[in-house]
């Protein structure tokens, strides 16, 4: 017998790995924060003592989602301009309200309320781009939530850094901070093509090759910006991280709406992996990622529901859903993007691209136990044929009724174990009062 | 000082009448199942005495979600064949689980469930296609819900009808009993171009000029089915129901995913209603309805899920979202189908469609008390700058906490007060077992 943290009964468990498994009444052993086995319930008894043992009756138990791109303290903006577009939307409202609002207090309450709202609806981890990526990092540590957090760059001056030099001398001291940091990596984090010139993308090119980590870049977002491009450096905006040396597996290309089949190919040469971020592509009428043909080329593509500002929520069990239906109607193929695709998009294929998959992404022995459960007793979801089908086609976020991260259960029965959400709440509503003025 | 049945204090109201308009610190005055008054709270305690009085600090206050186009009982099937093309779908999963399960007791326990599931969401009203339609206006006047049942016709015999004559003579007789139901309606209900031909559809036309009753009929879904009109009938089908003289404010064009420029022209000019079912054109890879284009001609665009076989869920707020997303998308216009539009569509436009628009579709004095409650602090709408926003582009069913139809208060805090949801879950699974074999 073999005493143990926690151990988990669950109805249904979905691990990932392998591909579209569905395993009934299985357990997970849990101690030190590590899955310590995935076994049929059955067996349970015999092999482990467990100090606390947790009981699923109708849930699936999924690895925690990963939401591959966001800016987490925009949730502050949720709603504050909609329905215009995109250029229209930043250079009119987003922008500047971030001149006039973000500071550290911004950020710290802003990624508060995304991590309670991504809690709840069954994410683990998320890959952020934003001001005071320290402030972001510490706010997670906090709250034991898993990130990535950006080392953001940009030519203009913002309340985090003055140019070039600050942003990256900032990032490179808070990449050092957190090198030890078990649920906190870094990436740098170039905000976009037409917003970073050449010289500080090499240097994040030399640096990131350095230091072993990801760059995380908003890359053909819109046709507006792959013309601008063509216009201003005489090739279109990918061509040109090619030739900076940027495409490579270290490459998050966010949103990609614009793609010719010779960048598809090149970009499953070079193992980028694109994060798709249905909603937020939708909502600003960006463009539609041709997400089948980059599967089918074997590009490693993941899910990102972008800031609350355009989506206008964090909730990847919903963009999970928009990802396989809008596969299905751009491609004009019902079979695209399966429900067991959808779901490795936003998991493992997300783990992949930030380079974590070996803690995290599937529910699998040593790996960290980062999971969600989902109550598909639900009106909505009965009757129940396929547990992964009705997660994909049915669930919504009230269905999450319990997270781990690293073995930390952060949500239980519906309930935040850390953070306080009347407190949220009431912050939220004092920053909307300001800021709406 | 009037006595009233229920005063119901709101922190929004949005009537949809007049368009776009959100009313803070409201209240609806509601007396025998209408609405009598809406009004300022602060106005309230010197003119209506209630029975019952009830407080929504959190929510807004919006018309009961009317679902324009659905096939109820085929919540049964939900999940049972996902990620299939159309025809696949439907003759080798859907037509043969439909000839070997349809019954009175299918139609009856399929039609409960997405009853709970319609309130439990926000909707107040549906419109049906189906088999036994009967027994879908017995259950929803059973459940005090409105409903549209439609007459259903096709050329091929089913449990319910063996040909032509019999789907008729039946779906009078139906229509002759429910003409002083208050709840449930009737439309012809003609499934397809491809499955209805000439004879009955004249006879129909002729009928629901007569009855002044609706026409609901699923219209150029895919671009397989106006291919093959245009081989058997030498013209595409929209042309042939044209010339049948379908083509009138009675018709209610369900899905519409191929449309010339001039077939866009004369449904404004003949004011045809299309039924929008955004999710199960995706799903289906149907083609996607240019919803932005109709809109702009002038033609009354509604929403439907269609049913949950193929959406998977009967979730109005869900296909709200969806469809200003999609609109967005589709149009390459970031402000295509704002938010209060959406919000029309899915309410004041499906009345209009049913030709019931009198009597439901917005909170105006004199219309039924069909309402829905949507509770804005949850912490993934948080903060709340625009509540209409929030509600269309944040807010899931489990914000919905309250429902009315025709006054009757069949959703009491999140509780169904009618529909027992342990026996419809329990009902599901016995079907599932069976069906699934």
């Amino acid at each position: 017998m073999q005493t143990i943290d926690t151990l988990i009964n669950a109805r249904w468990v979905i691990p990932v790995e392998p591909d579209g498994k569905t395993l009934d009444h299985h357990s997970i052993a849990v101690h030190g924060g590590k899955i310590v086995e995935v076994l049929p319930t059955a067996n349970v008894a015999k092999k482990y003592r467990a100090t606390e043992t947790i009981d699923l009756p109708h849930h699936a138990l999924i690895p925690g989602l990963i939401n591959a791109h966001t800016h987490s303290a925009m949730s502050l903006f949720r709603g504050l301009a909609d329905d215009l577009p995109l250029m229209d939307w930043l250079n009119h409202h987003i922008w500047p309200a971030e001149a006039k609002w973000v500071s550290e207090a911004f950020v710290r309450d802003g990624t508060e309320l995304a991590i309670a709202e991504m809690l709840k609806s069954g994410t683990t981890c998320f890959n952020d781009m934003y001001f005071f990526p320290d402030v972001t990092a510490r706010v997670c540590a906090d709250a034991g939530m898993r990130a990535c957090v950006g080392l953001i760059m940009l030519d203009f001056p913002s309340a985090w850094a003055q140019g070039a030099d600050e942003y990256l001398h900032k990032g490179l001291k808070l990449h050092d901070e957190l090198r030890n940091s078990e649920l906190v990596s870094t990436a740098f984090a170039p905000h976009a093509p037409y917003t970073v010139s050449d010289a500080p993308l090499e240097r994040i090119r030399m640096y990131a090759d350095e230091l072993d980590i990801p760059i995380h870049m908003h890359v053909h977002e819109t046709a507006h910006e792959v013309d601008a491009g063509q216009k201003q450096f005489g090739m279109r905006p990918l061509a040109r991280l090619a030739k900076l040396g940027l495409l490579g597996p270290r490459l998050l290309a966010v949103h990609m709406t614009q793609l010719l089949p010779d960048e598809i190919t090149s970009l499953a040469q070079d193992n980028v992996s694109v994060i798709h971020c249905p909603e937020s592509n939708l909502k600003l009428a960006s463009g539609f990622c041709p997400v089948q043909t980059l599967v089918k080329a074997g590009v490693n593509v993941a899910l990102g529901t972008d800031g609350a500002a355009s989506n206008n929520n964090l909730d990847m069990l919903e963009e999970m859903r928009i990802a396989a239906l809008l596969a299905k109607g751009v491609s004009g193929e019902a079979t695209a993007i399966p429900a067991h695709t959808a779901l490795r998009m936003a998991t493992l294929n997300g783990a992949k691209a930030l380079g974590i998959e070996a803690h995290t992404g599937s529910l699998v022995a040593g790996k960290a136990a980062d999971m969600a459960a989902i109550d598909l007793s639900a009106i909505s979801s009965q009757p129940v044929y396929d547990p992964l089908s009705q997660i994909i086609y049915t669930a919504t976020r009230d269905q999450v009724t319990d997270v781990w991260v690293n073995g930390r259960h952060l949500l239980a029965k519906h309930q935040l174990t850390g953070l306080d959400e009347a407190a949220l709440r009431d912050k939220a509503a004092q920053w909307r009062d300001k800021i709406k003025g």
